[in-house]
């Protein structure tokens, strides 16, 4: 085994790291995402691919009085750089409390329901340590959201998928799959869904889809994650809904949400809010996991919504995101052919395209080469149902601007054109 | 069992919430230190109990005026509120890729080596995930850091430790736990250390003993975890110590330190350097944990070190604590009844105290009733050997002013005899 010992001379480098790692390091895989992004920078590429918000729509001078205002105070100032404490900064908890007492979830009573957490990502990330043991049945919609199949994958869960059509979840479907695992003996650990302005698909469950949703949990003895980093984001005001805790006295519902769509992702600033019991082992593994979220960002962000900055800038993005979307569905109309279907989301970041007969798997590479890029619709499922996806495609809306939505819808469509005659 | 549910019913729960928690889930009680901190919170108790930095030594104006730079330029701004990359923000990898050379680090060669966590919290459990599998064998120091053994203990590894003496970890100890180990055909996976102003024990080790450590670690085939935090706060300038990295050709040491304790802790910042190869799998662990760390933090602890800042601040904290662990001495050697013994640290913010034949954990409850609170030395081991730490306390200088000081070792001193003549 010569060469490869002399291989491993090359970069100075004796140790075999291999050998080091556990289960989970063993499965962590970069992900076909991150590969994506990595060609995306090498520029010329117009770009549906990521899930970035417009940061033409961050709010750089409130940020910079905001800042001012906390150093300028030595009392402020010492806070926002000492040790904040795990749950989250108070003052954020509260405001957070009064914002969902006032969407009327139930089984949110005070503080203790509350933990701040460092993204929502890192809300999955807890969920994920607190609740999955290796072989737990969790159930995700299909498609769900990548990065939350990510952070569960690590605990080894087995998958269940319920399909969405037009209107989210299809929770029929759901009722059917939770008896056949009850018929099997299998507890359900949770269901996890983005009800609103979901990623990747765009839809939003209309209201008796989401009472019969809490209803089936309290039925077959669940719990659900509700994941709703888009809600704030709805851009018809036609669309009335409410959030999943509005249908549940019990605390069987536990809710997470960001700041990352209607403020700054920079910020990493996600919350998670649910029965205490749940919370109190969330902030114990939050703990272990990075002690307590920065403080400076959590005062930043209060003192944004505590001097009601919040609204008129939702207002702003929402403005400008319901633009652009009105543009990449108009582009799809002008320039998709006939057998391509897509959602028309009311809020969010993201349309999903399904094209009949066309693996959007094969056609990544073929649409870089033509400079537009997208997410292929099999990244979205866990890995027995991948093949669902094979004919989708994830776009996101928000980032590029207008012209390159124009742009790129059209390069793409040429590439479709193309894929559908093979 | 009529109670029982009556009482689920007063809070409106009827939910069971523990059938759903994970064997991690269920693992997570509140650590013994959280207990203490909300004793203290009830006031007119000088606490030696917490590990956190002296306020007075924020840079306050500095962050104003660098905060106030970043949100004048629309470009920064934007980057200050955008999403960052998973491995840090470059400019600040950038940095620390510089020191790290400067300080003799051999096998640190680019960014590649170099991850920035949110806190050091994020880099232990990272590391825990990303190498420890049930059963797996690692060895820590006997006492050691607390909150790695919460990290690390939720991985479930088998504990083997090595005690300290004055001059940290005993390597010859250590070389014979490997050695008996070996005979026992259970690989090391790594060995955690805190070889400088060690927390809790204040100790810091001669070069002699750590180029032993690293020789070790190439001859046993294993890895070493170099947790520096207190490095760049040692005070007494005669103390030379090279860091572990200075003797790795290969890799073996991976490094993480921390911009807590230098800068501002509220800002959760840290960072891992080592072998590329490690490195890559602890950055896909915190995509999955966080995605990134915050950008606006990342970039603010940058420019307060490319402005020169850094230098300076640490003069003046290094000359506070150095004062603060004089006074600290002063009043053990003053208070204290023979038969106490402690650590006479050159750096840091702990002095480890030992007390013959008093049980520091049964002290505590007395210790705060007369107002002054310390963590008992049990804390510091492993659940197998804890016992070593009976007899112990770790009391912290860097928080509490120079009279609280005084006036807690004094009121220490008093609960001490008594305990003596039991």
């Amino acid at each position: 085994m010569c060469f490869e010992i002399s291989e491993e001379n090359i970069g100075g480098y004796m140790i075999v790291t291999e050998k080091f790692f556990s289960g989970i390091g063993k499965r962590l895989r970069a992900s076909e995402v991150r590969e994506l992004l990595k060609w995306i920078k090498k520029g010329g590429i117009i770009s549906f691919g990521g899930g970035m918000p417009d940061p033409k729509t961050f709010p750089v001078e409130e940020m910079k009085e905001i800042f001012s205002y906390i150093f300028s105070e030595r009392k402020l100032g010492e806070e926002a750089l000492q040790y904040g404490t795990t749950e989250g900064y108070n003052p954020l908890r509260e405001t957070i409390l009064e914002m969902l007492k006032k969407d009327g979830f139930k089984a949110i009573e005070d503080l203790d329901n509350i933990v701040i957490t460092t993204g929502s990502q890192q809300a999955l990330d807890l969920i994920a340590k607190v609740f999955i043991d290796p072989g737990d049945t969790i159930i995700v919609e299909a498609p769900t959201y990548l990065a939350a199949l990510n952070a569960f994958a690590y605990f080894e869960p087995n998958f269940e998928v319920v399909p969405l059509d037009k209107e989210e979840m299809k929770v029929d479907l759901l009722e059917e799959k939770l008896g056949k695992l009850r018929k099997e003996g299998k507890n359900v650990k949770f269901i996890y869904t983005v009800p609103t302005a979901q990623n990747p698909a765009g839809t939003t469950m209309p209201n008796d889809r989401r009472r019969k949703l809490v209803d089936l949990a309290y039925e077959y003895d669940t719990i659900i994650i509700e994941d709703n980093p888009y809600g704030y984001l709805i851009f018809d005001d036609r669309v009335k809904f409410n959030h999943l805790g509005a249908f549940d006295d019990e605390g069987r519902v536990i809710y997470m949400s960001s700041f990352s769509k209607i403020l700054s992702p920079g910020f990493r600033l996600g919350f998670i809010a649910g029965h205490k019991e749940f919370i109190r082992k969330l902030v114990l593994a939050k703990q272990a996991a990075d002690l307590c979220t920065p403080s400076v960002t959590q005062m930043a962000a209060n003192e944004f919504l505590r001097r009601g900055y919040l609204e008129k800038h939702v207002e702003k993005i929402k403005n400008i995101y319901k633009g652009k979307k009105e543009a990449m569905i108009n582009a799809l109309k002008t320039y998709m052919p006939e057998g391509t279907d897509w959602t028309n989301p009311v809020g969010g970041m993201f349309i999903w395209v399904t094209v009949e007969g066309v693996d959007t798997t094969e056609m990544v590479k073929t649409a870089l080469e033509r400079g537009v890029a997208y997410v292929h619709g099999r990244a979205f499922y866990p890995e027995n149902a991948r093949e669902l996806g094979k004919n989708a495609m994830r776009l996101n809306f928000s980032y590029p601007t207008i012209e390159q939505i124009n742009e790129g819808i059209k390069r793409l469509a040429e590439v479709v054109k193309e894929y559908k005659k093979k």
